[in-house]
């Protein structure tokens, strides 16, 4: 039987001795030239080819460094059904790889609603009794907005497949306060912002099902562009893995995201996307070297800055 | 070029003199035994081939009668890409027979992310300067939790599409209230509920583009098993039009919805999903027949119970 999410996760940034978390968000401006050039048809069939290939690409070069990976589903869907497919390849071929994936897709919704897109992800939808795989992650990302029944079917499905589910609690983009900042009344007349009650129902919905690391199955997406709020949430959800985006293009440094780990470097996923799969120019033609520079660059500066030395 | 969504979508309700909105939410179990026996081949894409199968035959069915429908993207993805394309022949499909498509998918992402999800239904992807139609609906919902600059490319491309959006206001689901109840401080000591402050944004950024109807094309889903809170967002919030999930199989009556409606009859569109596409027993042999009546009745009775009879 598979292991608890949060320990396979352990293990994993264990063997690889960081917890980089590599995005794949493929963008046809930012690809190699020569690749793009072998799939301009005009089409977004061939954008889709041109994704799938890059990323498979990529995984080649980061599975031996790094212990997960991000797709975001929103690119490969802007691509319609064929880019559908390629992110089915994609998160196949990094789980063949070993490693941990993600899947970006911030889903949300009620009931047999949010079990459809759980099961997507998580375990498989069952056709005649058989569960058959399609975007077959270890995890997803989802958006809390609709409550506690909306909720609860990814977290259902999560367990059942032994899998994890990160909700949005504290986005990294710079408008994100509009709500999540929002002061809520909280017992004694005191109050709190948004995120942080979201938070606490995270974490409430993680301590349900905690892993012999001490970490539960359901984590929170906490961005590194807010360094000061890192320290207080790792505090008030201390058995709650945390996704942090925003580290290297968004602005967030190494040392921002330092927070948000447990002092055994265990604890914290620090994502980077673009800094890693846009890190060279588009003439480059070996650009699986700069993907490999950048990504032991990331990881060596987010060691010396950050509890994830300790790994 | 187009016509303002919120003055399109009017015109379409006034044409077919009703605002009911046929949600196409396939579900393998729910489907006619004949059609499922046709597509049982143990695989997704079987479910897919007799998930477009249904859909298609449904819009055949409600084309003549109600002018909008809304397919739920969650069941499609479930099938894998299979799905995907089937969920694009439903949406064309439906634009073809002169309906408003909203596609239900409860997007929500930050920048060019965003953007990626919006243009996908909103106005199609650029390639080679060329814009391709991806799911080519006429309007999406989408999810604000992320906040201000994370609704903006949803906006930007639904204005230059001249298409619309429904933004989560408050969910029809039994549990929505875990952060959508919560009361927020406002100025002056006072409080309110979360939902409330989503739907004063909301309000403010359907304001930005009115139509000539005097509704915007930034609406609000408001759920009709809150009947109580749906008056006083209707005051709150009077040029954004509601898409009212939760009328009939999800409890809500067709009384519960009248308050969604501006007294002409337009601003407002009740959904029905089960309570139309599973009106029948599997057994049925002529359920096109049934659905006709299902959709028939559901109007006849919003009619007499909302402002819909005024159109």
């Amino acid at each position: 039987m598979k292991q608890h999410f949060a320990d396979r996760l352990a293990a994993a940034c264990k063997a690889k001795k960081n917890s980089l978390c590599v995005g794949l968000d493929p963008r046809w401006d930012l690809l190699p030239l020569d690749l793009r050039r072998r799939h301009q048809t005009g089409t977004l069939d061939g954008v889709a080819a041109a994704f799938e290939e890059f990323c498979l690409r990529v995984l080649d070069v980061v599975a031996g460094l790094v212990p997960v990976v991000k797709p975001q589903s929103a690119f490969f869907e802007a691509c319609g059904p064929s880019g559908m497919l390629a992110l089915q390849r994609v998160v196949e071929k990094a789980r063949r790889l070993g490693l941990i994936v993600i899947v970006d897709s911030k889903r949300n919704d009620i009931a047999t609603t949010a079990t459809a897109y759980a099961e997507a992800v998580l375990g498989g939808v069952s056709v005649d009794g058989v569960r058959l795989p399609v975007w077959p992650g270890d995890a997803m990302t989802i958006n809390p907005y609709l409550g506690r029944d909306a909720v609860e079917p990814f977290l259902t499905c999560a367990r059942r497949d032994r899998g994890g589910v990160f909700v949005l609690v504290r986005t990294s983009n710079p408008g994100a306060g509009l709500f999540q900042d929002l002061r809520v009344a909280s017992a004694g007349g005191s109050s709190k912002p948004l995120y942080q009650m979201v938070g606490e129902s995270v974490a409430a919905w993680s301590e349900e099902n905690l892993g012999e690391c001490g970490f539960g199955d359901v984590g929170a997406v906490v961005g590194a562009t807010h360094p000061d709020e890192l320290p207080q949430l790792r505090r008030l959800l201390p058995r709650v893995p945390f996704l942090v985006p925003g580290y290297g293009a968004q602005g967030g440094s190494a040392a921002d995201t330092a927070a948000a780990f447990r002092a055994d470097g265990l604890g914290a996923i620090v994502n980077s996307s673009r800094g890693i799969t846009a890190s060279f120019t588009p003439e480059e033609k070996d650009w699986p070297a700069a993907v490999t520079a950048a990504t032991t660059r990331a990881i060596k500066e987010l060691k010396s800055a950050t509890p994830m030395g300790n790994l």
